[in-house]
């Protein structure tokens, strides 16, 4: 179940005529993330680099890191066991007897309009990337997603910085996982851009910005509840990035254009 | 807000150079499904067809249809109001009390592994499409999303039957989202096919399910878990369904195809 995916029989019907052949699917499986011995949510995801997914996941939600980091079958799914120091142990429980049942893309469970947008600080990175390495860090990207070319059906996130170009990929079903995921794997946000291959949801950019990271590069398009966050959140976000064209939403500063522009 | 999109403007980079130009975003909104005066979940969605949207979130949790659907901007969100037979809305609280904010996808709010994978009722629908029909459902479904032509960043679900081809499309930000609004304005949900533009995760299985619709036709590729769950639900699962080619997964026999096959 680690390598992420299983071989499946499909019919393959090409103008009505079919025929038996493999299908590599990814696997999706429950995930419990368990801290202090108390089931804080549970995803749905895919089962790899999971350690990377319970660390990031617990430094999205804001509660630090983890002492420790155990991944438990579990029944159909696994668990993700993690303890946190006694200080915040003691606030998350709080938390969940006060609201019960956060979790994933950090707004189900949540039981009030008023909790849905919670404010986001501002990330201060000091970090640009040139045209060029925009397109370079998609190219990337694309070249970097194992899982994808061979089910194609998950989603990529990965970690890109001028000095070392891409060097961290997280794939899964679930895009937010993806994201928890590199999140977990990468300690130095600030210093790079995620690149994903993905929509730009409100909680993509929740996440980036607790991380600390300034600069989302995007294959997909993003909503508008997006550009408001990113815009509140000094976020640099580029979105529909593909071949040699991209589009700068907000704070355009951090990438730096090969030529004069006819921008006002 | 209730079009569903909104103009920003976007720096549009192309080989180094760029222009201001407008782009058309989805909007993403937190809305907050509220039975009987009660908040039972938040999630974000795209402000459009919120009385299916209830409708259909309230089938596929299984609870039914309310008696009343009302949608009131409440804050920086909407709340889309219902009310539920006296019995319906007792066994709501009383789960609500069990288990504390369950939500969208029919998984987040979950507090433990053995909530996680809900069993599915097996699905007895009678309707088998053939396989000119499965293209052209596909064909109407690229045709008929309004939002996702001017967005780039919507998922589709429509409705398609032998009869009648595509005559219900609904669209979201989140893919469980459009379908739960499609679910809402189909009440005939057994006679058909469901035209989905996304990957097929467990969840849409599930929704599928418990909306009686025998046959899902997706554009994209499944998990595993949710192959298995179409499997048990005795769903018709055809996927990565492009042009004139497609892949059956489990229950072949809702396609008819149009020559005699390699098939053993």
């Amino acid at each position: 179940m680690r390598k992420g995916y299983q071989t499946a029989q499909a019919r393959v019907v090409v103008a009505g005529r079919a025929t038996v052949q493999p299908r590599s699917l990814p696997d999706e499986v429950p995930v419990a993330l368990v801290y202090n011995g108390t089931t804080q949510a549970v995803m749905m995801a895919t089962p790899r680099d999971l350690e990377d997914f319970g660390r990031g996941f617990t430094r999205t939600e804001g509660w630090g890191a983890p002492d420790s980091v155990e991944v438990v079958p579990h029944g159909q799914g696994l668990e993700v066991r993690m303890w946190l120091p006694e200080a915040m142990a003691g606030k998350l429980a709080a938390r969940r007897r006060a609201m019960a049942g956060p979790v994933g893309c950090g707004l189900c469970g949540i039981d009030s309009l008023d909790q849905a947008l919670r404010p986001v600080s501002p990330v201060t990175a000091d970090v640009s990337l040139t045209s060029a390495q925009v397109v370079a860090a998609m190219e990337a990207l694309r070249a970097g997603q194992a899982l994808h070319d061979r089910t194609r059906a998950v989603h990529g996130a990965g970690f890109y910085s001028a000095g070392r170009g891409l060097f961290t990929v997280r794939e899964d079903v679930g895009r937010h996982n993806a994201l928890d995921k590199l999140i977990g794997a990468v300690p130095e946000c600030a210093t790079g851009a995620f690149v994903l291959t993905s929509r730009v949801s409100v909680e993509m950019v929740q996440k980036a910005a607790a991380a600390g990271c300034g600069i989302i590069l995007a294959v997909s398009a993003p909503t508008t509840l997006a550009v408001a966050t990113a815009e509140a959140a000094q976020v640099t976000l580029v979105a529909l990035a593909r071949d040699d064209r991209f589009e700068i939403f907000t704070h355009p500063h951090r990438i730096q254009l090969s030529e004069a522009t006819d921008v006002a």
